[in-house]
């Protein structure tokens, strides 16, 4: 069990912080992410695996665009998962997740994943409470699979209040830069929040061992960047990253 | 054919150019080539491929660094070719290339491509030459495919000297940065300049039609860098790119 309680937690930054001093620790992390993402991939040993999760409008889209904004695209996957195709419907629900793990010297960034299975599967109950507990446990054997292969899984939730969320999805209705992200159907699901959070609690409780959950407040876009540029900053420097010698 | 007459072209930049002038342009159109992949990628209605073939050390790895520093990961994918896998010989030649075309919306870098069978196969005699020149009649049918499909394909040959070639090589022996890239086979490839050159130009002559080539003098970086971010800047500039109203 973790000791992770959603509604305990603030969707906000605390008071104390400005904005304005974080803007550049941001930026100096993106820089060094850009560096190190270099060593990562010429020494080719390990992988990073970015797993985004969040209600509709929590902010995934723009920490990819912001925080690895310093990265070469040569060494940085983005792959979104959307509704299961028919022929991942004939599969195991890790079947589509697993062809895109990253190969080592990778970043790979998920923009939703695996867990929508235990997630939005659990809210609409399209599968039984039997199958997602059993999930729960291949979520936690597959990653740990990833992490003995050299794969450092980061699992960041971007919480946002239902509040916030209602007025980001409003604003689509009215800002040409975003209209094309509008789905009607995102409004429906709000109604639905408390089943979500429920859904999201069961799955820190059963998926916080030893890959664990970073839980991100995220009314404030500069926040939200702030603290995931600094889980991975710090990441990759854990790894002592350096280029090769001649082979 | 195409007018392309490799060998009359220099590999510098004119004498006229200075580094300092083209800096600036460069850095306007790697920003402006971010602001529109975002239009591209909303919208939804074209992709770009873009193909760059060159020598080793030509520069292929610093065009994506740079040229493609300012676009988001999320619309931005990079398929390198190597060496063809058990299982793509297996196939035709264009199979494991189709498979990493763009979808709607996307820009896909192909770090050497569908050209290396028909050059690199041509130099060492791999193939016969009626199979390449089938290839070439191949190879325009299927960028003419994507074009009619909304993808744009540019072609860049990055164009340079065998000595900057040989001085490249060298520097990765001694730069711990590069030494990762170092391949003592390169030295041995560069002896086959002159085929390599021949090869290439047949290519250019074969497979111009539709699909032009752009022949980009790569000696020295800042000036390599301004002339395909121009292209790519002009390119997307030219498809009138709008973000979607609601449907």
């Amino acid at each position: 069990m973790s000791n992770i309680q959603l509604s305990t937690i603030s969707t906000l930054p605390p008071k104390s912080m400005d904005k304005s001093d974080y803007e550049e620790k941001t930026k100096a992390y993106i820089e060094a992410i850009g560096e190190m993402q270099n060593m990562l991939f010429a020494q080719g040993k390990y992988s990073l695996l970015v797993v985004l999760q969040g209600m509709d409008a929590s902010g995934k889209d723009g920490v990819i665009k912001e925080v690895f904004s310093g990265v070469n695209p040569m060494g940085c996957k983005v792959k979104g998962f959307k509704k299961p195709t028919e022929e991942e419907m004939k599969h195991d629900f890790l079947w589509r997740v697993h062809k895109e793990v990253p190969e080592k010297g990778m970043i790979q960034i998920f923009n939703r994943s695996h867990y929508e299975d235990v997630v939005i599967q659990r809210v609409h109950k399209w599968v039984d409470a039997a199958t997602i507990k059993r999930r729960y446990a291949h979520i936690n054997a597959f990653e740990q699979l990833l992490e003995e292969n050299g794969t450092r899984v980061l699992k960041f939730y971007l919480h946002v209040s239902q509040e916030e969320q209602i007025e980001r999805l409003k604003e689509r209705l009215s800002d040409r830069k975003k209209m094309w992200k509008y789905n009607a159907n995102d409004l429906e699901e709000s109604k639905l929040w408390k089943d979500y959070m429920e859904a999201y609690q069961l799955a820190f409780d059963h998926c916080s061992g030893e890959v664990p959950w970073h839980i991100i407040p995220a009314d404030k876009n500069w926040y939200k960047e702030y603290l995931i540029a600094q889980v991975i900053h710090d990441t990759l420097k854990s790894l002592n990253l350096e280029y090769p010698a001649l082979s």
